[in-house]
């Protein structure tokens, strides 16, 4: 898994950088004291896809910058990133994640709250090095929008008369906002101009949000072995997705979706569901919406010159569409 | 209770940045959308002492900063004391805090941990609008040390045999750190030279060292009422403080303490040990240890000229020492 991970295209160009990302996270494990050493080792030994610094190195090398700030800056994303992870499987009671028990499994929710606290505050400190306060307050606002994301996917929990744009809303800030920050991050330290800034902002923005439109669709069409939860887990627990969205829109009466979220015959409900969203149109809908996200987020990066760092930006973008699992 | 504490004499010199202090508190509630909103409000809507922002608003005063930093930071460094208080009580499974109902007892723990996220996030960003990097660094580490505090006090539990260095160590991190950083930050935004950035530091950190004693001595000299759970609930859940360490080191055999510890008859022990320390010489060494971290706090003051602001940060440092609760 890890050799085909490396073997990914799109790491070439910035091979560099996204080893000094690499040993970025593993000083914040060693650089730590006992016990938080350990517990940080066990966070950091998961070697992730690494999508979200890739974004930002990748950026930079299209812009041409020479300085170690974009991995300064991977380093904060990736880390964020990786004390959100610690937050949401403890909000989840979430056992296993990327194939090794979680931090709350383990050692309890108590300490996996205050390691995912630790590491936000590491991901402030990277953030800060790269001594640029506009940098440093998009990333502020970006932790805000992360966890009022969660938040209100907590609190419209079952609620299936939500609408797609407050579906978008909420992806937008759980996920799309980070890849946003990824992006836009790298443009404003390679010193580019306005409009650049704000083409590689929408371009991350969309990305991140047909990411999560696509983990979505994974909840439904991936195999449990796959996804490493059950079929269909996100409307078990209430959270209302795009596939689950539309099969409402689309069949608004006697609805599986509906009766899940209303408590009516659950078990059989969920199982109708699942079938009904893998074998209706809606799922080809809700395909095409991804792919028209990530075309929006490819149209933002037209007015740039060909190169070798912007075909690898591309390839990166049919990776995330692509994706199992 | 509030009427009193708002006649609290230090507040005097600095009433204008305290107003905007509370101001800030209350626009991150009312500028936030629902549900966050609520849950916001119902956190705002407890008012402490606001003794770390005083800190900073005062050291300001000393040294005659007359911008609005100052205020920004004292929001900030509120903001990040709430939003440990929240991830506290999550961890500990309080249910009442200054008399209200916790977050975490009424939403539960998932909403408390994602709340407390936001609140972190906010107080980045009043941080952000001091503009300073300094001031930004140093507020990122004490995220870092609040958490390793934290961590710490959890994994050392029930450790008997910890020395009284490790609990200096320990409670320097989880509450000296952010009254450090709060006496250093007035100094930073002030424009001060190093030697006093450094005296207002010492000042701090000794005064919020002192301020964790004092809360240690409360929970086992305060009846319950008074503080609002069992009286010696720090001993009863595993934390060792300087009134059960200093116990077990006068009397090194047959210690209540470290039956506690080992859980040997616990609750007749626990009765033993909290009647042994209040009717121990012990009491009074802990007291004269919290005496002496204010004489080194108030000892570092000592070069600044005399001035109204000087005396009410005095008088704020016996406030630490005396208060009840």
């Amino acid at each position: 898994m890890e050799r085909m991970e490396t073997a990914l295209g799109f790491y070439a160009p910035i091979a560099d950088g996204l080893r000094r990302v690499e040993e970025s996270l593993e000083e914040v494990a060693s650089g730590s004291e006992d016990p938080i050493k350990g517990l940080l080792e066990h966070v950091v030994a998961v070697r992730g896809k690494r999508v979200r610094p890739s974004i930002t190195l990748l950026v930079s090398k299209v812009l041409d910058c020479d300085t170690d700030k974009p991995a300064i800056m991977g380093a904060a994303v990736e880390l964020l990133h990786l004390a959100t992870l610690i937050h949401d499987d403890t909000v989840d009671n979430a056992d296993v994640r990327r194939g090794r028990a979680t931090l709350s499994s383990l050692w309890g929710p108590e300490v996996a709250v205050l390691v995912g606290d630790y590491l936000f505050a590491t991901s402030a400190i990277h953030v800060c090095n790269t001594e640029n306060i506009r940098v440093i307050k998009g990333f502020s606002r970006t932790i805000m929008d992360l966890s009022s994301g969660q938040l209100t996917e907590h609190f419209m929990a079952n609620q299936w008369q939500q609408t797609r744009e407050q579906y978008y809303d909420r992806i937008f800030k759980k996920t799309g906002s980070l890849f946003a920050t990824a992006a836009e991050s790298g443009a404003i330290l390679s010193g580019a101009d306005e409009r650049t800034i704000e083409a590689f902002r929408t371009f991350g923005s969309n990305l991140g949000t047909a990411f999560q439109v696509v983990d979505d669709i994974l909840d439904f069409e991936g195999s449990a072995e796959e996804i490493g939860k059950p079929v269909g887990s996100d409307l078990a627990s209430g959270v209302l997705t795009l596939p689950a969205l539309l099969l409402v829109e689309r069949y608004p009466r006697d609805n599986p979706v509906v009766a899940v979220c209303e408590g009516v015959e659950r078990e059989a409900n969920m199982e109708l569901a699942v079938d009904m969203v893998r074998n209706s149109g809606v799922m080809a809908d809700v395909y095409a919406e991804a792919g028209a996200l990530r075309a929006r987020a490819i149209d933002a990066l037209a007015p740039l010159p060909d190169s070798e760092a912007k075909r690898a930006l591309l390839e990166l973008s049919d990776f995330v569409l692509e994706r199992h699992v």
